[in-house]
């Protein structure tokens, strides 16, 4: 096949020379090595959320940014699928580069599985680097073609071939916190587990997911943007702990951990040869959501089929119920945050139109401002500052080249969060910077409201998220209007902002295994209305799941806040609000300047605070 | 063994010598086959809801009549299984039989399968007659023992062998009723039903869910209680329609009805013969919760494993989405029928402590007034009419003999339901008929609460009753109750007055299948509050599933009423209510008053009504 070079023509729709070009590339490639459909997902080699620089091969290949999304290639065409919270975003990325967007979940648009299905033709390849699929992923795709007679080709990675400044891979220095931040020592985590897997009728185990590995280790790295984790994998049995790390990662103080808690260490590039060569005698649990189809492939011929038994990754769920420990650090975290994140609120207000003000400089100031505060590590993740229409893209990041001036109108949107020794934090709020219609109004106030009934439901023990979601969507859905992500997902402690295995959202899948909320997890509550071209809203707070009574009906449940920080009250209008929801935002805020004003030394914002959280009435 | 046969002796506790020298020949007969543990649920060979006397092996070896259970006995010990509605009353009924129950759902306390996980041990047998489990429940225990080395003995029906007086099995003439009245005929649904095979690859399919078979049919029997329904099986193929009937129940204008659809009408009791015998070419479609396991073990013998096709059985959704012919005479039916049910409330307030009045009676009186409206059929199920503390039983059932009378002081709940020409109603109202606690009425507001709540949500296509249900509890769980039951359940369309496939539940199950609700579906919106001794309170409204707007978001749907009988104003506290709630309930009463009143030819119990729907205020 001729390769085919773009160059900058002049029309109405300005080409993406450099990404058409990359494709190109690829294609020869694709051609060279019999590849029909080459598929390039989000991922690195353990499924993170955020892939390093290295793993951005889709990014590369589109120009399409966002942190979900996977491109399929193949001779004249090229599909990106991305979620709800990216349609906007991806299409303007993606905008002359001749791939085309799937808007996952809308209507009548086929899912990647049934894109391959539909379109490949019998002898033809499909190809992907396997380290980067997750197994259930490729186990699907398998499902999918099994009534054709399609092949994979997993073992090469193309992109690789075409990247010629394809940055490293990351590695960077693994380090220790406080033994006392973590209420639970790596010994006995490492025991809940292997209980875990002997319920299971396990004696191996290998995980993957970098920040449960991160967490049962009691260890931090620093591989991933704004995850605290290492790149690394773990093979667990009854008696052995096999650790898989760069060995430029270890410094002697964790070389001298290993060794106390009798964790082997090897290279991080010799996993698939251990794996290849053990001797397996019993079961080996594995999470096929999360250990790559590579990882899977190798073992699969190395144990045999009826070794491999899939459940849940135990640790996933420990983590998500945080200890006392845990959850007194993350309680007093959480104020802390909060304040700061008052005084940035009060700065916004008081300076917009005053002094030069754009989306990107807010956001510097406010990841300066909560570096300051005692026991800082990094941003949990990067702040989002978005203004006016902006807003609207759920994951819109501003950047030093590209944001928009803050002006005094309308609204600017702050989703932001840090990870300090005591916990991850993350939390949204829309400011009110000048004139607001009556109609954001309307919608603000119907987020409020989205927010504060999830955060005061009562529940019983066994409701799962899908059982909650209704109340945070059910004054949205009211006036017509959907968000289309999920209401709140779990948060890891010191670790990644995104965790599993609970959150809350409605949407039915067959087969989807949902978590029951208990006490200890911590989960967001994040409404939102974002009107495309117009003004985007989005209240997060998040909430802890608390006892109530136990009686013969059952244990009930509750939330409480965690985050506490004034929610605008110039865009609220009661005329959308029960006595019973101007009561439960007027405590909220009481609780705000109770718990925040005492970290607050000016006094000018703490009296801004006090006029922020008064009580209101019809 | 011994027989052991029981005389009445007398002691603190009553002995149940009948069920006890049940049990005591049965045992015998266990121990004559070799049986460990036999078991008897509560079915007929249909899965069928109401067995027919002939079916009541469970309650004629364990005296519990409700119409949910199933009992185990081993030599030495008899376990009962049952669920919420039924936990009082079963341990009423079951005292001083030996039987222990088993109450499904609370805590600690193990599941059937779990029971005989524990307790069976090798080399034993589990005995049960396959005709009367259903497929998914036998399988369900196959996996339970799957580590065990039980055998299961499920050709015999070791309860015939003992039970000598055991009623027959019901035999009724089928009859038709109006062809407009189906809105779709009976070619007409077995062509959507052969595109769905088509579409599940299958060129036959067994159907044995009686109600499915009279939908399809468009033919109505008389062989369950309150069901109209006849005991067949219908056994489809792309080209042809085979029906197992009892031969006396086909008069002359069914068997032309047959004929002239290409019906092939065989005895009903061929089945299992006609099965065995037959050749299949493809795949067959069956229906696993639906299907008895022994025509399962039939067909796995007779066709292969591998030509067993499970999933939906595609009637089930066709008959909960009723067409607009059915929609159209089911409101109308409705409303007639609320309109006699607020004639039996103005009659029980105005005669209460006036004339004799018992539960039985107040039943009896609401039945007669029902068989008074135009084309009218049968009862939808046996009304319930419970005083007092026994409306804590939700499945109460008041007799002839056994009823308590209705005194001025309290609640009578009512539940109740009839099949007519034009659809099948069930409906719930909990009566004041004298002074009520502050407790009560604060009870009573928050299932009212409950039921509006529900009825007004606006939610967006796609979501399933456990999206929806805590909005009927939310104001319930807030007050720490929960009602042991479904929020929920489809209805039959001249049929039975609990159809699936869709629900309104919160609890989740792992791998539980869930359908959206679409329009065309109506359920019940039924919430309640049940207090062991002192007081039960359900009010319980039908709604349709109805379209509300279409935009970028998705199409939301809503709810209408179908139900339009007063909410008991004495029973309300508006402390409990926001103003919000006020509205709803005044714009539902206004409606009641316009759409029943006219139908109501006595002015005196039409000024009641105007005074039982009048506006309230704070």
């Amino acid at each position: 096949m001729a390769l085919e070079i773009y160059t900058l023509k002049e029309g109405p729709k300005m080409e993406n020379v450099a990404v058409k070009n990359r494709l190109s590339l690829l294609r020869a490639k694709m051609a060279e090595y019999g590849i029909d459909y080459y598929m390039m997902p989000t991922s690195d080699f353990h499924n993170s959320e955020y892939a390093a620089d290295f793993f951005k091969a889709r990014e590369y290949f589109t120009g399409f940014t966002g942190s979900n999304g996977t491109v399929v290639i193949s001779k004249d065409w090229a599909g990106l699928w991305t979620d709800g919270r990216y349609f906007i975003q991806a299409e303007k990325e993606i905008e002359g580069t001749g791939v085309t967007l799937y808007r996952m979940g809308n209507e009548g648009v086929p899912t990647l599985n049934e894109y391959l299905k539909d379109n490949m033709k019998d002898g033809q390849v499909l190809g992907f680097d396997g380290r980067v699929i997750a197994t259930a992923i490729g186990l699907g795709i398998e499902k999918a073609l099994k009534d054709k007679k399609v092949s994979f080709s997993y073992e090469r990675d193309l992109a690789d071939e075409v990247w010629t400044d394809r940055p490293a891979l990351p590695c960077h220095e693994i380090y220790k916190l406080k033994e006392e931040l973590f209420g639970k020592s790596f010994k006995e985590k490492l025991a809940d587990v292997r209980k875990k897997m002997e319920e299971y009728k396990c004696d191996s185990h290998l995980l993957s997911k970098l920040d449960d590995i991160t967490w049962l280790t009691n260890l931090r790295g620093n591989d991933v943007e704004c995850n605290p984790v290492a790149l690394s994998y773990a093979f667990i049995t009854l008696d052995e702990f096999h650790f898989f790390v760069q060995e430029a990662e270890l410094t002697d103080e964790i070389k001298a951990y290993c060794k106390d808690n009798d964790i082997t260490v090897h290279d991080y590039h010799e996993v698939m040869e251990f794996l290849k060569n053990r001797k397996y005698t019993g079961n080996i649990l594995v999470d096929k959501n999360n250990i790559n189809y590579s990882t899977y492939r190798t073992l699969l011929d190395a144990a045999g089929k009826d070794k491999l038994v899939y459940n849940d990754n135990p640790t996933e769920l420990m983590k998500a119920i945080k200890n006392d420990t845990e959850m007194k650090n993350i309680r007093e975290v959480y104020i802390r945050d909060s304040a700061k994140l008052c005084e940035f609120m009060y700065w916004v207000k008081t300076n917009v139109g005053k002094i030069p003000m754009d989306e990107y400089s807010a956001a510097m100031k406010l990841d300066s401002m909560r570096a300051e505060l005692p026991g800082f590590i990094e941003l949990s993740f990067p702040t989002i500052s978005a203004y006016g229409p902006n807003a609207a893209m759920m994951h819109y990041e501003a950047t030093k080249e590209d944001h928009a001036e803050v002006k005094p109108e309308g609204m600017l949107l702050v989703d932001s969060g840090g990870t300090y020794e005591g916990g991850t934090t993350d939390v949204t709020r829309t400011i009110v910077v000048g004139p607001i219609s009556d109609e954001v109004k309307k919608h603000y106030t119907g987020t409020c409201l989205g927010m504060l009934h999830l955060a005061n439901a009562k529940f019983l023990k066994g409701c799962t998220g899908r059982n909650l979601d209704i109340l945070a969507r059910q004054p949205l859905w009211a006036m017509d209007i959907d968000y289309k992500c999920g209401t709140g997902h779990g948060i890891g402690y010191m670790l990644n902002v995104h965790e599993g295995p609970h959150n809350i959202r409605w949407q039915y899948r067959e087969g989807l295994k949902e978590y029951e909320l208990v006490p200890g997890m911590i989960v967001s509550d994040e409404p939102g209305v974002y009107k495309e071209g117009s003004h985007g809203i989005r209240i997060e707070n998040i909430i802890e799941v608390v006892e109530g009574n136990k009686n013969d009906d059952g244990q009930f449940l509750g939330f409480e806040h965690l985050t506490y920080a004034p929610i605008d009250l110039e865009a609220i209008d009661t005329q959308y609000m029960q006595q019973g929801d101007i009561d439960l935002l007027n405590e909220y805020h009481k609780a705000v300047f109770e718990k925040v004003s005492p970290l607050i030394k000016d006094q000018a914002i703490v009296d801004w605070l006090k006029e922020q959280t008064r009580p209101i009435s019809k």
